[in-house]
């Protein structure tokens, strides 16, 4: 499964977007050109994307829209329960928190916590909110997976670096600043070679959309065709 | 301005994220070379996504920061005024309207809409929540040009509806589900076909992140190297 592109990875996500709303649809059957007009990327990338993993249709016949779900959900790792903890449970925290659908894929969150007095002991979602300063402990005794970075950008170093020291493996950050994972030190590691295996980060940019939205708004002629070359 | 890829434009969004936190560190100066690795994406990728829009370095001697930021700036359309509404004022739509970072692009909300008669007349924000049945008088006498959505999955698509009959050109929608603009009907046009030229719809996948987090964690030796061909 080597040099398989980021890009591929994310289109996996949409195409298994897609394919859990077929199934709400009752529609039963798709293909590389229907996954594809609805994806926004061509045939040829969809049936690229999904070669990399192995062979899911039969050719000529499409795709059959369960097997080829529960296919990229094993793909992807969401056929496992995956512990989470929030930092930051201001607005944004609280909204992830809430936001409809982590359960589906078993995202469990298993630890809120903050550094703000205010919110220290309150209760949201059923878990009482903790301070970060807790964190290292309350690893010690619950396995956390991964980690989502909810607080404000001049926090968001910090705060991940909090997460690494406490051992959890992956990232997913909300801050409205880019975290690279080569800036946060690894316990029990000096090493920043190449050879370095740390913290894994996603950075989620919440305004990425309002920005591509406003380019497309004055550029409606460039969003209809995806080009063969270049999809995505 | 043809044949630009989307991603592409996912791309320019990135690289201006990277500029402005450059800019915030005083850095002054950078190249293809540092943009690529704070953007996990080659070089030649760099140079060939800002080659669409014009030239904007001096060979041999990279790019000045406030300069090229200006300049995507521009490309982007954010050098201008978008009047925002958010339709659906729940916790999610309340963390949009307060999330930071989006007044720097002269984002401005100008409505809140919603249908809960417990949220309706309540201020967020200092904008007081409207029923979504007056959206359509609310645009004939305020300019809107971008509407995002922040509600159930199974409202988006009436909610979409309402912004197109209220002539809003483009949405943003963060509900857990994917509209196609082709589902859309375009006030006082019957015509879907290819000629459409309707509402722009981007989908802000809230849950994207956390799925290809759970890839990486468990496929961490595919994260290190974008590969030459499909870098994105």
């Amino acid at each position: 499964m080597a040099e398989i592109p980021t890009a591929a990875i994310s289109r996996l996500v949409t195409y298994l977007r897609i394919l859990e709303q077929l199934e709400l649809q009752d529609v039963s059957r798709t293909s590389s050109t229907d996954l594809a007009e609805r994806a926004g990327v061509t045939a040829f990338q969809v049936r690229k994307d999904l070669a990399y993993f192995g062979r899911f249709g039969t050719r000529g016949m499409g795709y059959t829209v369960p097997i080829l779900k529960r296919e990229l959900v094993r793909v992807l790792g969401l056929n496992r329960t995956w512990n989470v903890v929030i930092v930051g449970v201001g607005r944004l925290g609280q909204a992830i928190a809430n936001y409809p659908g982590a359960s589906d894929y078993q995202f469990q969150y298993v630890g809120l916590f903050d550094v703000n007095p205010d919110l220290i002991g309150t209760q949201v979602r059923g878990l009482r909110v903790q301070h970060l300063d807790t964190l290292r402990d309350f690893t010690q005794t619950q396995t956390v997976d991964m980690g989502f970075l909810a607080v404000p950008p001049d926090r968001a170093q910090d705060a991940a670096q909090s997460l690494a020291d406490a051992s959890v493996k992956g990232i997913l950050n909300f801050a409205p600043t880019v975290i690279q994972p080569r800036t946060i030190e690894r316990p029990g590691h000096t090493d920043l070679s190449d050879e370095w295996r740390g913290v894994i980060v996603e950075n989620v940019d919440f305004l990425a959309g309002m920005k591509r939205l406003a380019f497309y708004i004055l550029n409606p002629h460039l969003k209809d065709a995806p080009t063969p070359e270049d999809p995505a």
